[in-house]
């Protein structure tokens, strides 16, 4: 062990552990130092089978169960902003908070993990636990994808469970994204005689009227409302301040349900932004809940609160995608996550490791 | 004189010097060498005062007229693009034209100055003439705007012309031009969540509609119609793709007739972008056509073709400002100005040199 590592005690409980895991700090990229920790820990328990990729660690059961289940949660966090280490604050109802980077995204649903991890040496499924690295960059990075990648055989399983932030309730599935460009095009001149050009600005006045008065859906989907969002979420044109621009291009960012695929959401803008020239920057699938299969109902059920949807894309959509019904379920307030004053409720932390518990024990 | 110096014969005929003159190259900041041939070239005539500021040249005849007419004209060009040295060219109706960067913007109305400046030793005014530099970059740069500056005296007279390019007849006056800024403002959030934030994007939506539609008036000044423009030459806005913008802004700019003034054309712009925040980034005041004064009507008759109206802004608007009546008047197409065929036809620089002859010599 080197003189940098630090020891984890994992049977320390959730809550120690989060602030615990908080203080390596580990921003995208920087995540070795606490994949290090992580793994020297675990590798005394002997009920779990451990396999390091990079910085992603996956730990397996082998019980001979009938049924897997795969839970996971990364390990990296968005930069810091003079928010560590950790420190604790009790709020005037007398609850006590953990500030800090990574609080919220995800390291109290990863210590949660942790602590069951190494505890249950008898649960009801067996099961199969991730810890990746990467989820905060660009999805080209992402730890889980490039694992799906290298090994398929670790995203075998009947149920999966993400613990991104969702205030210890069940979110299922999650709404798609796509991006695309508006963009018009005109004629240069030059100001001073503009009825020589045609002004490319001018022409997104339409678009920008289709967006200004666009009502966004509210689909349900397997009992869960989802809301969708149409933005721009940029807007560039301009070739010199005496020149009528002859190109101007809206970015538009659509966050649709998981009723409808990526591939009808662009038909969907073409069909809006008729007469533009829409291309698209980038997509990815939504989720549906996955909330029928009889695993993920006694999950709802043994979790009691009732489940609502995700709106922000997560790594859930990427289990969707490979047929295992999968959902959030974390502590912290998501509306929290990234931001400077970041922090996660104690009673929260425990609460999700209780009801994970329960249900892993099949009680 | 430096073995680099070029020499100038002002005696060649302005087409021939015209040539001569645009092979020194000249684009601004680099007048020097120009400045010096020409300096050299007059430094001979008796009836010439001359005196130099910089890479400005002024020449004064003191016959002591009743009237004192300015005549200016700029040294420097646009950069090149692979048009120089010049070369002629016959076109298929016959019609010689001298091509290359400066023919039109604008050297072949300096060689016809340089031309009539030697030549007139008995002319029916007393002439300033004025050689500038540095027209073609920021207007805080400008030749013309230091000498009035440093050498108020200078601009004493009762009638300017501006040699810039005109198709060798009269143009008067100048429209004005503000640009301003219309900002929106909105309140971020992250784009799954956009009903959680304010788009300012979205609200340029309505600005972009009012310049859409609007009709841009044409106005009699003094008999000339001027053509008004309003345009967006720029917008922008976004902070990232996942992010709902808290800011947007729309850059416009105002081409006014001269009838009325920048502070008029600032209130104009507050009223038609009610509810925006409109800041104004740059003002110039437009000229009136300035043909009503007796010289002036005698200039326009002694030309012979009806004035036009000027849309660029000019520097005519410095004289009109300073009180003297100002209009442009030079050989060349002023939309082949700063083009990369820039070419002028030889027939409008002897148009041109005959009809500024027969005026100054009273006949």
């Amino acid at each position: 062990m080197s003189a940098s590592q630090v020891l984890l005690d994992l049977t320390a409980g959730s809550v120690a552990l989060t602030a615990a895991i908080c203080d390596i700090e580990s921003v995208s990229g920087n995540e070795e130092a606490l994949a290090n920790a992580i793994m020297d820990a675990l590798s005394t328990y002997s009920h779990l089978e451990l396999t390091r990729a990079g910085n992603t660690i996956v730990a397996r059961t082998h019980f001979g169960l009938p049924q897997r289940v795969i839970i996971a949660g990364h390990l990296d966090t968005v930069p810091l902003n003079d928010n560590l280490p950790t420190h604790w604050e009790q709020d005037s109802l007398g609850d006590d908070w953990l500030w800090g980077r990574g609080t919220v995204d995800m390291k109290a649903g990863v210590a949660v993990q942790l602590t069951l991890a190494v505890e249950l040496t008898a649960p009801a499924f067996d099961i199969t636990w991730i810890w990746y690295d990467l989820e905060e960059v660009d999805a080209e990075r992402n730890g889980l994808r490039r694992l799906a990648h290298t090994h398929p055989e670790f995203f075998v399983g009947d149920f999966a469970i993400l613990g991104e932030p969702s205030n210890s309730t069940v979110e299922g599935g999650c709404n798609g994204t796509i991006r695309v460009d508006i963009r018009a095009r005109g004629l240069r001149a030059h100001s001073a005689r503009a009825w020589a050009g045609e002004n490319a600005i001018h022409k997104l006045a339409s678009a920008l009227a289709i967006l200004s008065a666009y009502e966004p859906r509210q689909v349900e989907v397997e009992g869960l409302l989802y809301r969708e969002g149409l933005n721009a979420v940029g807007v560039s044109g301009g070739v010199a301040t005496n020149v009528i621009p002859d190109e101007a291009t809206l970015h538009v960012n659509y966050r649709f349900a998981p009723s409808r695929s990526a591939a009808e959401a662009i038909v969907h803008m073409r069909e809006i932004f008729a007469g533009f020239d829409v291309v698209v920057i980038d997509q990815a699938e939504g989720a549906r809940p996955g909330l029928t299969s009889p695993i993920a109902l006694n999950f709802v059920n043994a979790v009691g609160a009732a489940p609502t949807p995700k709106y922000g894309w997560t790594d859930v959509a990427r289990f969707s995608a490979m047929g295992i019904p999968a959902v959030n379920f974390g502590p912290g307030d998501a509306t929290l996550a990234h931001a400077d004053d970041e922090r996660v409720a104690v009673r929260q932390i425990t609460e999700c490791e209780n009801a994970l518990r329960t249900w892993l024990l099949g009680e």
